[in-house]
């Protein structure tokens, strides 16, 4: 075997079998194939895809490069973004579950976006530690129901090498190979439940309702191949999500989501994610656990458990900084919001410093932008449309209302969850 | 411009303009893009294509990334094969339109494959001087009308980096890729006419005719576009050319050919090939041509011209070497022919000795294989196939036997010239 034959191959539409797709990504690793053959191999899967069943077997393959964690702790939950601009899901959620004794161990990134991880942003918490060993996170969990922390062990190498390879190459937007990269992942963290938030638009990793099905499906079905309980709900992210966009800002939106007091498209959907997680760790039907999660966003439980939580993690909830100065940006139009790019206000909120552009660069977390409005709301000449929280960097108004468009119609506010494929 | 932008451009089937494919090679040459994200672009051609006007840009990119060669020369004269087992044409042709007071100044390579190049076929005549300095090799062809060289100042700098890349990367098939590689040296070489040998079948870079076509008409359009005079003529390689394969063998071949007592397939192609050049350079009918070739191989003034040659080249015609050892295999088969497997032919007589696997292989210019019989033959049980003449290497009769199929039915001899693209 090698590997100019088995890019031939592949060149030719066969389909390489999981010993073929095994010699590629060990010798990969090892170096004997070379960063520029992977490229080209990486480049036919962008082009051509792979068979569900490569894919499932290219999963098991990374899967299997790395650590395969094992908490020892029956029924775990664990649960995905792909990311979009302003999510503060995780933040709200895994207390959420967590007061209904779904247990949550979760391991996030730092991210490289227009804002910084989940893990980031808890960071905006005074104290909050994002790092602890193994038997710390697994007594953690047990004890309180909830632990969240950075990279742990060494899941998944190979995800780590090719991924690296793939953001330089332009082989990102590849359905399969997204679907092995967060399913390898996934799998390796050692939850029974998953759920993937999948984010669908201009903010987001896909931007067609066709191509996110395609990758929920396969998603769906590399979760089911490997027993676990798994559910994917693909979610609008044409528009930020919440109003906040940017660190501290954002764990701020989150708690008065954790407290009722939040957007409403957020609260809908932590409601939401939080039944699916909740329906499939206590076995109980969906229509149970939505009750459930209402009762605890408005009885308190889910913000006590928040602040356990941050305790957990030495975090000092009353400490969380923004910045000190303050910009107002208003409408010099009037009608309705037609659209809110939340590519380019992500974008703008990493001008600001809140995100990173390169793994060093050293991010401000209590910069951001706070909108005031939604899609489909009605907007004067004059309103308020967004409050930026800065201190180095600025931005201009032109850049600002630049991520605004504006229609007379009276037009729908955008459905928030699309559809959920399980 | 970004080169990820740009293979995304690519990768939606968009048409890249030649500044941005300026901008590829460019930078590929420069270092700023990388081999990995030059090995994504390639493989995107390779399975996608490029347009007809991509491949011309392409071509003149790569022409102007090196030396352009200007003998100061009026109506030079070149010929080019994509190289074939047993192919010692050049080495017949040059001096037969020599003779007929066509300037041919050819530059040629050592290659990497199963036999020599024409280079390492020509350095078997002892003594015989390959490498020589521009003006030296200007006056050669002013005095006597052909010279022939290996590489000869930094033409097309980007095909040697790109070549080496394919070659790693499973790229080296592509159409547009192979025309633009053959194109920007012809054109760099500075001569008015080009004809190139393009070889069909097992022993060739391509093997089937459809793309065969569509190559040559791509090279003929790239050729007049840059007001060049230009003939593909596409041959058969199924099985090698004439009778020997090896280097020094393949001279006296050669030498045979040129005294008019040559193979019948090599006699008729490089009489047509010959007609052609003579039809272009001179300005006379291909009829004439023909007449005037096969003339002046039967009257010796084809092979008076080759001794000049090799007299002006310091080589010694009386001192061609060839291995003392010889080994006979015969048939244990009855019937016609149906194919001698050229490409196989090519690796026994590489595993003799006579090519390269790595650039720094030394090669053996005196061992080789001499086939006594062509397709289409019938062949008796006991009747000799094959003379092997060898070193320290050997091959085995299985081996040998292994590249021959019979068949009891009478079969057609393969025709050699299949098509005539300009």
């Amino acid at each position: 075997m090698n590997i100019l034959d088995l890019i031939d191959k592949k060149e030719k539409r066969e389909t390489l079998t999981k010993e073929e797709l095994k010699y590629i990504i060990d010798n990969y690793l090892n170096g004997t194939i070379k960063d520029y053959q992977m490229s080209a191999f990486l480049t036919e899967v962008d082009l051509l895809g792979l068979t569900e069943e490569e894919t499932i077997n290219l999963t098991d393959i990374m899967l299997h490069s790395g650590e395969i964690l094992d908490f020892g702790i029956d029924n775990l939950t664990d649960k995905h973004s792909t990311g979009g601009v302003g999510d503060k899901t995780t933040i709200v959620l895994a207390p959420l579950v967590a007061s209904l004794n779904v247990k949550i161990a979760k391991m996030s990134g730092r991210g490289l976006g227009h804002t910084g991880g989940t893990i980031d942003k808890l960071e905006s918490i005074k104290g909050f530690k994002t790092s602890m060993s193994l038997d710390e996170f697994k007594n953690q969990v047990d004890k309180i129901g909830v632990a969240l922390v950075g990279q742990m062990g060494n899941l998944v190498l190979a995800d780590k090498k090719i991924y690296a390879l793939r953001d330089v190459t332009g082989t990102v937007d590849s359905i399969p190979l997204i679907a092995s990269s967060i399913m390898s992942k996934k799998l390796a963290s050692g939850a029974k439940n998953i759920v993937i938030d999948l984010k669908i638009g201009s903010g987001a990793l896909v931007n067609n309702l066709e191509e996110a099905k395609e990758l929920a499906n396969l998603m769906v079905k590399i979760g089911k191949t490997n027993n676990k309980n798994i559910a994917c709900v693909l979610t609008n992210m044409d528009e930020p999500l919440g109003y906040a966009v940017g660190n501290s800002v954002e764990v701020l939106e989150a708690i008065d989501t954790l407290k009722g007091k939040g957007p409403e498209d957020l609260t809908n959907l932590v409601i939401k994610l939080g039944a699916i997680m909740t329906s499939m760790a206590l076995n109980i039907t969906e229509e149970t656990a939505i009750e459930k999660v209402k009762e605890n966003i408005f009885n308190g439980k889910a913000y006590q458990k928040f602040k356990e939580w941050v305790k957990a993690q030495d975090g000092d909830i009353n400490n969380i900084e923004i910045a000190k100065n303050k910009q107002i940006f208003t409408s010099k139009e009037e009608g309705y919001i037609k659209n809110i790019n939340a590519l380019e206000i992500g974008k703008l909120a990493r001008k600001l410093g809140a995100g990173r552009l390169s793994k060093d660069d050293i991010i401000d977390l209590t910069v951001g932008i706070i909108l005031k409005h939604k899609v489909g709301d009605y907007i004067k000449k004059g309103d308020v449309l967004a409050t930026i929280l800065y201190n180095e960097k600025q931005i201009t108004e032109e850049e600002l209302l630049s991520c605004f468009t504006f229609t007379k119609e009276k037009i729908e506010k955008p459905k928030l969850i699309i559809d959920i494929i399980k």
